[in-house]
């Protein structure tokens, strides 16, 4: 079904999809006193007094910037801040709907690393976290890395951690789908933009140890001269047999392909030449990197896409909203390593081994215990590991 | 009675005063793929084409930033940005509940103006106008300056303007009560600070002629030393008879004086050294320049405060809503010195003037026709100038 019309008309007939109310009740005098002045003094000189106070009477605690500059949006690019806040506001509304966290869409006229790491360093007073979204590679590395090192908030990028999390919840449920183990299967993941990168990453925080990256050029493998320098340091610690060459020839034999990449690159004879018993995760929007029945009749036998008209859909909205809301709970500082791999085990416990099946690999987006086990997870390992305020 | 302790716990037991929620339903996948992905691509697509689209289908339109940096926040002064989040959240709530605008506040860790001015510029997208609130002199001016220059969304200073607006509404009409002529009245400001300086300068604006500001050191006239940039500026159109002198000496046969200044300054005395029937607006807060009933003693015949526990109580309430709510209504790129003559014609023309009385020469708060008319005017005095987009 094509959305385009019904979108359209939605946002122009609710004008945007967020409103800001008032959580106390301003009728009479004596409300507005004791919301606004002169009895809202008194909060004020508590916080002057201690800052820490600004958690308890403010909400601030419960706010998190989605912040953007609309320069990777979607599969639409740089289109701008302005035409970036029908994404962001939909964010926004889905942290309130999954996570009750109150989420604020701040997009930035710059595409300046220094702009938007002042910017949000400037802002981050009202705010209990920052949420980077759709910002292109590589300067959202430094600027989540930057933001981590100078916020005493949580600074999460979605495109690159949400998908790494959620993705690694269906690896983990895929393997026991077909009988495999962690230490044992070999990974393929074709991307390795941001997104592959921050999988990559996870997978082997987790415990895989045999991956390979690809990316247009070719397997990531160390001395190729065409890498960046994220991609320099990724085949350091992955593609150990350092395997060389494109898709084609690097998918054969994998136990796992991940493809965060692009519509239709992945042929049935490419899934053929897998390990038996191949999981595909093909997470290209909105056409995946192959078809599920094409993918089925190569041979593999558990299958994910990003899309929601077909079964074991990646989505995103599985993890930001626990994942703010634990960290928020926790008054977290940070959301670390553990942090993620808390979450993404919450996700793939959700599903009872018996459960499991090859088309049932990861919750429905609108399983209500998601959210609440994702929250539960962060919000334990927070404390445990000591990153609350 | 002390609000602070009820200020606190209602602070406290809700967290704070605001509330991000989801204008649209998010409960089925098909709401998921309106409002969301994949849907929302085309929403973005247009406004990408056409970025005044972005006021068709966001939020952009209804949104004001409540921006400070924490300076200057109700009489508590620097408290910093995190302090000054209860007094932001309040005006946000007001703005709800009074106008219908859905207001964010920015609280920014920074106390320098070219940094204010750029993170304002830098986040303008997400936003259909900007209120600054509580930055101190004489910073306010050049940021304020500065972004109704660069940016094409109103921007509007409440402690300057919004005060303003609502003073010069109260004389208006404290003039019909009193029978004395706008061109003949003798004024004095007492305080020469933002407020002060703004209330003078949309009063002669309006029309008054006959004003003397007057600060610490006393009345501004030309080649007074002392004075800074902004009043030295005052000291070219204000004190025709280049009276000098305290404040004592100044308003001796005055028809009007206008305290935004300190607790108590007045006595009944220098009310009784006024010309008859004078108009007392003693607004410093909590405790006015005089109280009313010492002010009556002296023999001023209208009297207005800051106060709800006063008759004629001068509230920024009565103006921040319907201004904003008129010219985001109008799309309006600026607001004109003309707009705020308007808002304040149409807030004292709320009261009819067979109601006018020595006590009701102000509407009171929770007068709903007050933002309605506000905005009407606003919005049409914005259309009539063309500063619309």
């Amino acid at each position: 079904m094509d959305y385009s019309k019904k979108a359209l008309e939605m946002h122009e007939e609710n004008k945007g999809k967020i409103e800001i109310v008032s959580k106390v009740q301003v009728k009479t005098r004596e409300d507005l006193s004791t919301a606004y002045t002169p009895g809202v003094a008194e909060p004020c000189r508590k916080i002057r007094d201690e800052k820490s106070e600004v958690y308890r009477y403010t909400s601030k605690g419960n706010l998190v910037a989605v912040v953007t500059d609309g320069t990777a949006v979607l599969g639409l690019g740089d289109i701008g801040p302005e035409a970036a806040m029908p994404v962001m506001e939909g964010k926004a509304i889905l942290f309130k709907n999954f996570g009750d966290v109150d989420a604020f869409p701040i997009c930035m006229d710059t595409k300046d690393t220094e702009e938007i790491i002042q910017t949000v360093r400037l802002i981050a007073p009202s705010f209990g976290g920052i949420n980077l979204e759709d910002i292109a590679a590589p300067r959202c590395f430094e600027i989540e890395s930057r933001l981590k090192e100078e916020l005493d908030i949580p600074v999460f990028h979605d495109d690159q951690h949400g998908t790494a999390i959620v993705v690694s919840a269906g690896i983990l449920n895929a393997l026991k789908v077909v009988k495999k183990k962690m230490k044992e299967v070999k990974i393929v993941i074709n991307g390795a933009g941001s997104a592959g990168i921050s999988i990559c990453k996870l997978l082997l925080a987790i415990g895989f140890e045999d991956i390979i990256l690809v990316d247009k050029k070719g397997a990531l493998a160390q001395g190729e001269e065409w890498m960046n320098d994220a991609q320099k340091n990724m085949a350091q610690v992955t593609n150990k047999e350092e395997k060389r060459g494109n898709l084609k020839e690097v998918i054969k034999g994998r136990d796992i392909f991940i493809g965060v990449s692009a519509p239709g690159i992945v042929t049935s004879d490419m899934v053929a030449s897998m390990a038996k018993d191949a999981i595909v995760f093909a997470m290209a929007n909105p056409i995946p990197e192959i078809m599920p029945d094409e993918a089925k009749q190569g041979g593999a036998k558990v299958i994910a896409t990003g899309r929601s008209d077909f079964p074991n859909q990646i989505n995103n909205v599985l993890v930001f909203p626990g994942i703010f809301r634990g960290a928020l709970d926790a008054r977290a500082t940070d959301i670390t390593e553990e942090m993620k791999i808390a979450a993404a085990y919450a996700i793939a416990d959700i599903i009872k081994e018996e459960e499991l099946t090859q088309e049932y690999i990861i919750p429905g987006a609108f399983d209500e215990r998601v959210a609440k086990a994702v929250a539960n997870a962060v919000r334990q390992k927070a404390q445990e590991q000591g990153v609350v305020k």
